[in-house]
């Protein structure tokens, strides 16, 4: 699995919680040069390392290059960047020291419009969108638990998320990203996969935290049911303001993949109920923007964006009931 | 205030809460027979009587006609109905029993469409609609403590809610409630009146249920704000589907009133926060199915609808966060 030093890109980590240090550490177990900018854990993981305990064998790093400043980082060829999307507005002073002219940044995030945003900020560089399908969470300072899954699907952004194909940054990060022993799925539409996964994380995002429950009960419970429902024609009506379709059968698949899986917490539960920021914004704000830009009005969702503004806002400690399953994040 | 006996109308009280104490107590004050049907203060009223400590005079009753079963009460001039719209199931068996042939029964209550029910189960009986605002609440067995306002808004019933005008029930029943101290507005249009009320019922009730607030932060924080705004809109489609305007006027004073309003936990706040049912039906399932009925779509009430089931269908404890006001309910 090794890459000859010789050839190996590099690579810079922006966002080294469970995604990026999962993916950080493969690409370095396989020979790249990697560059981990880290906030909080940075003093622990410059003296000891990172560590992930992973269903696809463990990953031990006693050493690896660990940075508190971006002016610290040399450029890289590909940075990925792993940071939930709440904390982008640092982006704009990292991302230009940090990537190398003609290089690529990977945007690893949920939600939507943070390539835009992104490609914006880095001249000369291609930008990616990564979506990543993933179940892991950090369990401690430079220590990520991987329990289950971990794949990527990668696009190509284009102004205007016009559809791109497949191109050669694409795949040379996919032949990096494989080689170091995670599954990749080309897209020649980004746009589309975004609108896709928006169709999960549209209705069980805000649900999850407006009705304090799990998935199970969301697709169990007849008006739960059929609300979600109603949530995911909404965003089928605004991937189609943009251009794209998603079938009837997308959405009954994802209603039946869902009934299937365990009781689960989406991250923006989990965010909820820890006191951090959710990702309102790119899961919500902006698709609405999108959609209300092409003169489409979603109204259920809209509603749902304006209660995750209000509890977003609130001071003060978050209310919860008792969990109805084990912490754990999907990140879907 | 006190009636002849021989003039004096006899009045049965089906709910023996907060507002069925109060008027009920007026009533009986005022000279009239008024028969109490309890259930769960039965024993202890029976032998201790009735208490409102009241911001406009105490009323102390230490004898009442207090009744477990209707089968032993007399039939009566006018039954007051004060139960929660969510017990209304018991008034099949109850009304015929206690109503006088040619009588009135009032129907105290929420939300839309328990008088078109009640005058399925009542023949020959005048059918009115009262719209109470008080601020009031039950602090015991038979003892209530009424901390302000205290007027009905009253109106008539007939099919299809069918604009009724002043009619000889509703001013009989109106004298009585002002000779025995309540302030009376006589409604011609108990639709136009129920639907108001829904401006103001529709969005509080649930949105403080969902965002676990009271009623101040949401008509200040922008986007709760915002929310509020857009699901009074869809009452007004509502009431228009139905043939009754509600001027834009009237939502903009309604909400100034908000705003100028103490901190205030809508009923069905305290409902959920209590474990006990909530009126989702009156207040959410009929206007809607009102509306859906004459081809008008409500998406976001629909949305707060299925969430509010949701809530009420759920097993065991309720969460909720610090209490943003003191306990008091406030009929509206």
């Amino acid at each position: 699995m090794d890459v000859p030093a010789s050839t190996a890109r590099s690579y810079a980590i922006v966002g080294v919680g469970a995604v990026g240090t999962l993916y950080g550490a493969r690409l370095q177990r396989a020979g790249h040069p990697v560059h981990f900018l880290l906030h909080r854990d940075y003093a622990h993981v410059r003296r000891h390392g990172l560590r992930v305990d992973s269903v696809d064998g463990d990953i031990v790093l006693p050493a690896v290059q660990a940075y508190a400043h971006a002016g610290d980082m040399p450029p890289c060829d590909t940075v990925l960047v792993a940071l939930k999307t709440t904390q982008n507005g640092v982006l704009a002073d990292i991302l230009p020291r940090i990537t190398r002219t003609s290089g690529t940044v990977v945007m690893l995030q949920n939600g939507l419009n943070a390539e835009p945003a992104v490609a914006a900020l880095v001249r000369h560089v291609s930008v990616l969108g990564g979506l990543c399908f993933l179940c892991a969470n950090r369990v401690g300072p430079g220590h990520v638990r991987h329990q289950d899954y971990g794949s990527i699907a990668l696009g190509a952004y284009l102004p205007d998320y016009r559809s791109a194909g497949i191109t050669p940054a694409m795949q040379r990060v996919a032949a990096d990203l494989r080689a170091a022993g995670t599954e990749i799925t080309l897209l020649d539409d980004l746009l589309l996969a975004r609108w896709k996964k928006l169709t999960w994380n549209m209705p069980f995002n805000g649900l999850s935290v407006l009705l304090n429950t799990a998935t199970d009960r969301l697709v169990r419970e007849p008006s739960a049911r059929a609300l979600v429902e109603a949530l995911m024609h909404e965003v089928q009506l605004g991937a189609a303001a943009m251009g794209r379709s998603i079938p009837d059968t997308f959405v009954a698949k994802m209603l039946a993949d869902t009934e299937r899986m365990q009781p689960y917490l989406p991250s923006m539960k989990l965010d909820y109920d820890a006191g951090r920021p959710m990702e309102v914004e790119s899961i919500y704000g902006e698709p609405l923007r999108a959609a209300a830009a092409a003169r489409v009005t979603l109204p259920r969702l809209a509603l749902l964006h304006q209660a995750l503004q209000f509890l977003q806002a609130q001071p003060g400690p978050r209310p919860r009931g008792r969990r109805a399953v084990a912490d754990g994040k999907l990140s879907r």
